[in-house]
């Protein structure tokens, strides 16, 4: 994914990087997760408001993943009753323009009876 | 991955689409065999040989699958001997964008310890 002069062992990080990256952003509710983080520190409960159908477990899960990436950070304040958010880490926003471009191409060719002049250019 | 007016209908298709598209890019190979098609059609031997490490088994393999996809397209010359050329429908064409935004997070990320301030904005 990159020109020459790149030493092979970089070369191979960043094809590892890519790699996650799609992993992330393509996984089964992440995309919409990513999402509502990127509105700024959210609580839980919130998260799971914003996202109709997913199930305690599969947000616990995910959140934990995204956290072990590196792409989500879980902060604990302690008032009472103890507050706990969740936001994007740098790497994490850094994250948005790829799921954008993913959400570009998806909304272009999801109904691909679509003239083809009605599409946008690439 | 889309604002309130669309049908729930479209919307899952662009979810599905979505993950679909980030299945392919994220998929081993498959974004060293797009560049390469990128520069225009392309003969099998010449693919292989712009992909170091990768087997005829996986090569053939992956075009299949994204012809079947239908972001690969297989163009059959009858010459002698007969002129075999893959290259990229407009649909996979437009997978650039989303590859390039790929790219770029990896290469800014696979060395996490850069210091924050020598990364590109997101």
């Amino acid at each position: 994914m990159r020109s020459q002069a790149v030493p092979q062992n970089e070369e191979g990080l960043i094809c590892e990087h890519f790699r996650r990256a799609a992993e992330i952003v393509g996984r089964r509710w992440n995309p919409q997760i990513l999402r509502v983080l990127l509105a700024g520190p959210t609580r839980y409960g919130e998260i799971r408001a914003a996202i109709p159908g997913i199930s305690d477990h599969l947000l616990s899960e995910r959140l934990k993943s995204l956290e072990a990436e590196g792409v989500v950070r879980r902060e604990v304040t302690p008032e009472t009753p103890v507050r706990i958010e969740y936001s994007l880490t740098e790497k994490g926003a850094d994250l948005a323009g790829a799921i954008g471009a993913l959400a570009e191409w998806a909304e272009r060719w999801a109904a691909e009876a679509t003239p083809a002049r009605e599409r946008s250019p690439a």
